[in-house]
């Protein structure tokens, strides 16, 4: 069961009140298959990148069943660079530099190998582009979610509104769906989104964790109590790459099994902020996501026969 | 299993972004009794009033086996006047007046027919008022709770911290912990103020829900999502009444049934936000408080077999 992830791949230098990197590998379709390819395997990545993109990278990835045969790469020119720096609670940012390089002429080809695929994860990309990409599946996937951002909704709000109506889930963060449905409260911005196109919206809020609506329906996963969060850069994309691997693995769209892959999704992202970058979704074996998950378990676990 | 609560009875005047009351009664111990009233008699109130409170507040109390012995009426002066007006994403406010009146001379008394309680719900007060209520109980309770707020870590930490040695649980909200503990994580700051005397910290986090900490082990409460949010004054101290309400009539003080206690006191919270001041807390039935507690076991029930 394969599964299908558009994004950028790229370069990040960050600063947070704790430390700071220069240049390391970051991007969202990174993000997404370090996370998906711990439960589903082939994971189809499409993507641009120049030529300063490490060939150590591309291989840590294919070793994990990675397919990057979508991943363009453009002799003379560098990949996507993106500088930020943390506040000291960690849940605002700034971006201090944007360079798109490649990104500025990403114009994303689905290779024949790729078709047929069960699952397609669209990253925070111009919503023409995620149309593109819809455009040229034969098949329709059996689960399309996608990501965006206040930027599109301000700049390209009708292309978002048609990309919305050929998908099955959003994912997106609070000011994200608050901005997206003009609504103050979660809860009605949400059933305004889910008469916009998506059968489903998860709504992440960070330390704080997200919500999955459906119908009339509600789940809440919260954020694991972290003693540190090293660096958030990433997280939203691990939860997505979680999300979705977990779904891809178990073939099941259904909404029960969906609170499950959130679950999934949050543990993988738990994990992400621990260390700059994508390194330590590298490092983490089965066992140690077995031990993460059961702590969500524990974290919310509660008994109510006695009332 | 009685249950003393020590706190304000008030006027309040609130303004929302969607309406405004310009005197209805309030006050911590006002929203601590209604809460606790539905699970545990007699709820035993300790508080000061002026000669403008309600005769029929108190005969509704009463109606609800709430014990007005130690509730002075000072027959001269006016009752506690507070009022603040609500941002417009209702988790932040602006105090407009605090007209202290009585309080500036509360100095609570315990009532011989209260001594023997086991258990103690002190509010957000001066902490040497609070310890002055501890050090009148000839049997310590079984089980103590405080509340207490920034003003008074600036203004009086030394009479906090003797405060705190003498308790069993401190309920707070995120920023208050912060302060305590010097801490921007709340985890580190969980464990840092664990060593500061309490056995149990519940750190409140509004719509976020609410966490506990006991020694190593950490249970995370959701707040329901909720189409509006009316008015949330008194939903801290109404989740503080049923989370000791529920601990009172369970005689239980078990991390398990605390867990439990979280869920409860969260479900009143949730309805207390549904209308000005105390007054959805005087409507709802057992079955009202079932049904809303069983919202929460939807919430957050997810099944991990698939893993």
């Amino acid at each position: 069961m394969s599964l299908i992830t558009v994004g950028t791949m790229a370069f990040d230098a960050i600063e947070t009140p704790f430390d700071k990197v220069d240049r390391i590998v970051g991007g969202s379709a990174t993000y997404v298959a370090y996370a998906a390819s711990h439960f589903v395997k082939p994971v189809q990545q499409i993507s641009i990148i120049g030529n300063d993109f490490p060939q150590s990278e591309l291989d840590e990835l294919i070793s994990r069943g990675v397919q990057i045969e979508g991943v363009e790469m453009v002799p003379d020119k560098k990949s996507f660079f993106w500088s930020g720096r943390y506040h000291l609670d960690m849940n605002a940012r700034d971006t201090l530099v944007t360079d798109l390089n490649v990104l500025e002429n990403f114009n994303p080809i689905v290779p024949d190998s790729y078709q047929g695929a069960d699952f397609l994860m669209l990253g925070n990309l111009m919503p023409s582009i995620q149309m593109q990409v819809i455009k040229q599946l034969k098949q329709r996937p059996k689960f399309v979610a996608i990501d965006t951002m206040n930027f599109w909704m301000d700049s390209a709000m009708d292309d978002l509104i048609a990309v919305l109506q050929k998908i099955d889930a959003l994912i997106i963060n609070d000011s994200e769906a608050r901005q997206l449905s003009g609504e103050v409260s979660l809860v009605k911005g949400a059933h305004k989104i889910l008469t916009m196109g998506p059968k489903f919206l998860i709504i992440k809020k960070g330390e704080h964790g997200a919500l999955l609506f459906h119908k009339n329906q509600v789940f809440f996963a919260p954020a694991l109590p972290l003693e540190d969060v090293f660096d958030p850069t990433g997280a939203g994309d691990t939860f997505a790459g979680g999300f979705m691997g977990y779904l891809a693995k178990t073939k099941d769209i259904s909404f029960e099994n969906m609170k499950t892959a959130i679950i999934v999704g949050s543990a993988l992202a738990s994990f992400c902020v621990e260390k700059f970058g994508p390194d330590r979704l590298k490092e983490i074996s089965k066992k140690d996501i077995d031990i993460r998950i059961s702590e969500f378990v524990q974290l919310v676990n509660f008994d109510i026969d006695l009332l």
